[in-house]
């Protein structure tokens, strides 16, 4: 089977144990993870072949970022090497009524500080059929938006499905920022996945009569938002993720899919989290590894909603599940009894 | 007074910390663990003298077994030394929707490996009032069935209650089997403990209209089930757990004893879980503790409930609770609130 | 901005990791605390210029003690030095069914056996405005009682406003020593701070119809009890926290604030518990935050109950939330989501 | 075989992770240890039967202590129940030049306050061939010196032989209260054991030309002093550690014993140490083990050495090695290769 | 460059936390490793190209010794899966006179189990230039002996040069055992590793006057066992390692490589031992990669001398060193100052 | 007594668990520290009034920079708060012949992007007697190098000693760019302080016969050095440290004091290393306390001496001993014994 590339940053992730705050964090977890090399765990994951492309720093991190990928197969050989530092995010775990938070401190990164020069595209699209970004890519530095343009006409060129993860991050640009980069690049993109807010942020269409933070969310509204979307930019699909967070402990959690024609619910899953940073990355995995295997829209949804959630019962970054595991949830055992 | 044997495998325990996979563990916490060790350490916790009969090999994980059964002044004095190797397995805690799961490396362990000279019933049951067994025991190879009906006919012999615990293990034997040889074991026991499935796999006797998965259990249906295993094997009681998983995270919890005539059923608790493994046996030690101490049907069920309601805010296997502290919550007393 | 001068003791708190048991801790978690000092802390938090009062021993504890206050920028000044040892508590956290527990090994600490002498509370009260102690202080010993009734005297006298948490401690004194003691007091006393059972404990005010284990509370009930309180000691006002406990993880939270005329009640929180202990202290610091800077009735239980239920959310008993964390809360935003 | 009895006080032991300082621990390792419980375990562990008498509190705190010993294999029925509360004892481990720290906290204990009708020492002696205590058991109050007349009257009354490690305290006792109480109880005693300094500040029996601080001590000049010693008390043998400190990881280690006649010497040790504590009741156990085994004078020093040589190697008080391995190091095999 | 392949048992690690004992131990570390899987690792990490070839069973530690190897950029394309369970070893760290111990738990494994058409060497030996395997594969089990005999003879045949370290294990095989099997592998060995015990165990030829339990290791004495060793059997090379063993902590570590001709001896190496597991593998990682990259016998010895003293500093079984690191230790660097 | 005040850098420290490499790492240890910090700390548990400057981040980072401050006494209100980022290094312990090593990741740091509007050096200085700066301070970048220039400049201004540790980082700056600009503040510096290999990197004058690297440190050679420096600088005095390594765990320690006329040499000390990072700050504060204390210049050296010889023994960067700890160490109890 030919592979999928997934192109971004990975970070050194550091994170307090348990709920404790940052502030008195006398150790912490270390992990890397970023966007597209969860999404790219994930797949691999799953059985599929996948290459990450990146640029790490020469020194402890950007190796052990790298050796990090290899454990699960992920292919790293396009990882262009130079720069001096590796990206850092700093995470607490919320709960009740704290919320998660999470300190950036990626300036100036490797990645951030690439040319175009670093990355062969055309080689590395040899064997690929689908291509992966999310929004945090191009918002890292504008040569990197240059190069993920690069990279959208590469891959169209050559026959790769591109899909793309809208991630906005208020932190790394504005939203005027967002919505002229992500607007060129949303040309090449056959794919759109989002949750209930990025559409708002990065394109600016809104969802009626939706109130996030209270966790109402009504899937009426979402079939239009998700329909304007597609034809707006000529996407050939749309999925959206749709949270209704009811504490940082309790969320509900479910998914549509706009296959241009018609909207496919997946089920609704009451999540009791351990951890769910990543979660959006696995449904985008779970998405992609359904459209390229075939499933129908269905089936599809309800195997990215599955593989999403239960990235949020898996400590890490990465969705550490295997196919078999979504199948089961899928086909209705969701209740949680121990696997002897 | 005189003291409760049970007999099994003690097993070296390796889990995964706090909600990690064992794939992605870097360390792991150390136990001594296993269904009739477990009852055993309970029973001990309640102040009933109680003895441990197994066989242990002479490496540091036998002795730490026994150790480790021995701080909680359970009788170490019969348990067998040779073989080669402790059984271990392993345990990964589940959230959400991720049930817990456990792998098992317990095949040529040293008790699998026991003869009929290890075990001198006659001495090991002076002094003694009680039996207790479980269906692994049986399960773990044809020769410790065979002790195990060796040690049932002496303690029928010495005029001691045998009680046992179906603990159906699909790993260890089919059903075929286990029910060959629980059915043989069956004509020795008085007391029949098992959860809602271990019935049907063991016996094969259904409740009607009841779908575990979906945590609908219904008591009038198990009143029926209870009834025709009474009957079927001339058991004086049955004790029926009733779990209904809502989630990894939260189970409802309550049992029912068949005194033969009637069905005493407890409260039924919403456990929200921090380990649920060894929740049964916690239920089978607060059964026989109330049936020697003489409680009535109702108390004894209630008692029994509590007790493993507790263990489910355990961590580890075995039921770290005190008489007084079940009692408490039999009394109403289950807000949780701070016991300075 | 004048301060606020806290008196207590700050103990040596030891805890069990995780949910385990005192029984099998193999390591314990090492922090200093205290009612007195929990309302230092989180006043300190707040952005308050706060000293903190008490007799610490001159050994690692002790010091240590005092570091812990220091680095939050309480003022330790006025710390006497000397005595025999810290007190010490340790505590496990309760689950589901399973309450917390709090073993205390307080007796003989360097501030149970203070003396007069060891405070000169004209010099301890310049810039002052307000002082703060609890129901735990004048139990420690007589001559503690002494203590803490001359610093009521001479607040009074420098016209700084007394708030007194009652925090009934059954294990340091019975409720007819309590009642007396803090029946004296009480008439320094302008802002008087209660949980639901202290004021029945203490002076016997109980409310009606009000079943506490049960979690059923009622506010109408409660108004009336402030009001009696308020007028037989003639408080200018009464505070109480209202806890309805579901299990030992969750808890409903809310508070009423008796201004003299009327009560204010704030919104009610269904807290999932990371650590309730420390709470109480969380909740009357809001209030002096609230009361000294000039906060209406309403604003001002709504800043506390806000601040008091974040501190479920934290582990270990200090408050590590900022005054834009609690205003935020406050402000609606209470589902948890990620800062990013 | 006729079993040993030791008596004394047995503690929570808190100690700082790895070099840590106590001011800095953010958490501590949970032990329970105290001299004579130490030697309990030891001999234990070298297959005596042994049992411990000490009065433990009737908390979490009593009964782990209680379950520590009991898990070894000590028999603990005669342990008085009763008081409030378990000493305390707080570790830090020294490096280099850096000495470690120990500070109690063991006042007020359950033991320091016991009477002498907690003990049935007729009873506690049946099937008893020899009773151990130290020092500190008598320093605790002058009750328990009391109790402790009483044991050894009663030991020597039933045919037991009697061991006292001298072990002063100066935190416990004056070296005038030392000398007063340990002169009386040392004429039942017939084996004394003591290190270098020990001798001088129980009983100013000072060795020539000997300068403990700076590592030169002499074997001859010891011998002076354990035949002073023998002769003053009327002692059937005397032994002698000697430490030679380098640094607080290296030290060097050997013992003398002398008979009555002569003086035997064991190798000296050079020890990178783990955890000096507990080896001086290391020895006391070897050399109890060889006396009681009818080893002879060489013999038993070097098994006394070779086990009190090992402890420096262990985590923790308790003496964690088989008589196999104390006699593998005795049989010159001290090279540490990898055992598989 | 074409790759190095090495074939063996990679187990699941578990050891005790610093310096505790296994009985001890609350919680273990979990690693992966085992003498080729090591060595593989270190080639890795010097930039070769190495596949790893075994039989690893289909559950959570197959796969994860399959990661562990993956994310050093190990091949590990022609692992066969199959078979019940991972072989386990759990490891003790000795310190001072106590030895390190090593308990192994590896009977049953999924490579003891496999068979010949479990893998096709002509296809794993295509692209390759060098088979390493030592003593304990085919002490594994006899086909496993077979497996091996079958690869060295394809290797042969398709030029591929062939290394083996004797690696004699007494738990697997008796002396006899050995002889006879590694006797009949060692025609197709061109380059023989061995340290000082293994040549007597293995093939009987003892060095005189050598004591290796005392430390005292003669160079002059090594280079007639290694030119009788390379006679006896063709080798075109023999290398020993030669460890004098002080104590568990302190070790002499040096090598000698004979080529046939001449002997070549490194710098002997104070090490002050971190772990020392592995350390043989990373001789032999050392030297294989200075003989395929054309280094000189001297440097040879050298590099791989240098090598494996850095693997006494390292945690693990993996030598986690960089060429440049070795390297720099070689010339002359080797006072341990702070790199910046 | 007047206070002393610091100005530099602290970073966020992480470092690696025990000896593990930072590749290795799956948690690190949470510190605050840097040169001048550590000195700050040193000299506050001396007892000293001091304060520290610096610029912070307005993150959680930046605060608990100046929380971990506080808690030892050092006065924070100087600090300027701005900037994006606070500084991080990596660090990972070496061991044997693997040398520690530290990984900056400090560009762009908020003290790094300080502008001279955000101290006020008359203010900061007020009731100031010392003024102390390492050579990393104006290594951070030009406009740092200027704000020094002028706090030298005001330090003399208002009479105040100055001291500077030159501290060259090749990381920071050339030799070129360190000689430029520290020679321009060296005119406002009285007392200098150096390894030895500082006063070469910085200023060109080289020991003669010196072999750094091979431990050989010769003190007539650096006396002559000193004597240079101080003549060509016109210091007051000069204090240069000698450190032998013998490896990552043992090293040779000891210092000079040139007091314009004459050397003082302290004990040489052999030293087990636990950590050194720091200890040449713990030198600097020794070095600063007894020059404020009067102490001569013998007792000087040697009391720098003693509590630099401790740092070695301490986790972390800070020097945790006390004044007493100190001169018991200088009065020759140097042997590590516990003190009970």
């Amino acid at each position: 089977m030919k592979k999928v590339v997934t192109f971004g940053e990975i970070m050194l992730k550091l994170s307090a144990k348990g709920y404790q705050r940052l502030l008195q964090a006398e150790e912490m977890n270390v992990e890397y993870a970023g966007a597209e090399a969860n999404v790219a765990v994930s797949l691999a994951n799953f059985g599929m072949p996948v290459a990450y492309v990146s640029r790490l720093p020469e020194n402890d991190f950007g190796h052990a970022a790298c050796m990090s990928l290899r454990s699960f197969g992920v292919n790293t050989d396009s990882i262009a090497w130079g720069g001096n530092r590796l990206g850092i995010y700093f995470a607490e775990k919320g709960a009740s009524q704290r919320p998660s938070k999470v300190v950036y401190d990626r300036a100036h990164s490797a990645i951030s500080e690439a040319t175009a020069t670093d990355f062969d595209w055309e080689s590395i699209f040899k064997d690929a059929q689908w291509f992966h970004f999310t929004g945090i890519t191009p918002a890292l530095s504008p040569n990197v938006a240059e190069i993920c343009l690069q990279a959208c006409q590469q891959a169209k060129k050559m026959g790769l499905s591109v899909s793309c993860d809208l991630n906005y991050r208020s932190k790394l640009w504005t939203k005027e920022e967002a919505q002229k980069t992500m607007s060129r690049l949303a040309e090449y993109v056959d794919v759109c996945i989002a949750n209930e807010s990025d559409i708002a942020d990065v394109f600016g269409i809104v969802a009626k009569d939706s109130d996030v933070e209270k966790g109402q969310l009504r899937q009426a509204s979402y079939e239009i938002v998700a329909e304007q979307l597609l034809q707006k930019f000529n996407f050939q699909k749309v999925a959206i993720t749709l949270r209704e967070s009811i504490s940082a402990n309790d969320n509900n959690w479910s998914a549509m899919l706009f296959d241009g024609t018609k909207a496919f619910n997946s089920r609704k899953y009451a999540v009791h989290i351990v951890d769910r940073i990543g979660s959006g990355d696995a449904f985008a995995a779970g998405l992609i590894y359904g459209l390229i295997n075939g499933y129908d829209s269905q089936k599809t949804v309800d195997f990215a909603a599955a593989a999403s959630c239960l990235k949020h019962s898996i400590e890490g970054d990465f969705n550490l599940v295997s196919k078999a595991e979504v199948e089961s949830l899928m086909n209705n055992n969701f209740t949680g009894r121990i696997q002897r």
